[in-house]
């Protein structure tokens, strides 16, 4: 997002959508929002640094859609499935995310072409 | 998306998405396998033309993440804010989709770079 505060504003104004959480992860060089849209959450991304994982997919496609999330109970389970089931695995076993939930990234050429996300609630 | 039965055995089998229909639009150009993830739909899309929308997006962009959906209650009032709100609207006012909703699009460009729809359910 090249505004976080103007994409913000756009989610909870036209949308509806709740904020919920507002962080920054110096160590990912990104600026998150979290938000709440229905049932689902709605994650904003800005970048701190142009050097930053975001700063540089920024620079190389412009805003858009990042990744996509889903929830899962046994992540452990799910990333050998997926390992499987001859998927490339960006993390190969399950990290800790910003909101302290264990997560895990596939990668988008094993997932038609869609940056896909893992994530035990 | 490059193999459409490839992508719908992906979701089906590893993340339990449940195919609730698949279907062929050959004025779109397209196939479509719309997917239930817990509360979320997930369309899976494929071109028939190389000269369709969808054909032309997967040219230039490759497969990936090609719009977000948000259901809406009233799409008149929706898009009038919207309009208010000075973003550029695709659909100036609601067509009907695939699936019988009523549907219209906001321009990636007021859109942080996401093709947006809505869709009244």
């Amino acid at each position: 997002m090249a505004d976080l505060d103007e994409s913000i504003r756009m989610y909870t104004g036209l949308f509806g959508a709740e904020l919920l959480q507002r962080t920054t992860n110096d160590q990912e060089g990104l600026e998150a929002a979290l938000l709440r849209m229905g049932e689902a959450d709605l994650e904003l991304l800005a970048a701190l640094r142009v050097d930053s994982p975001i700063g540089k997919f920024l620079a190389r496609r412009g805003p858009g859609l990042h990744h996509v999330a889903y929830a899962v109970t046994d992540i452990e389970t799910k990333l050998a499935e997926a390992r499987a089931a001859g998927m490339e695995l960006i993390d190969s076993t399950p990290r800790l995310g910003m909101h302290g939930a264990k997560i895990a990234f596939i990668h988008p050429k094993s997932a038609g072409g869609v940056l896909t996300e893992l994530v035990e609630a």
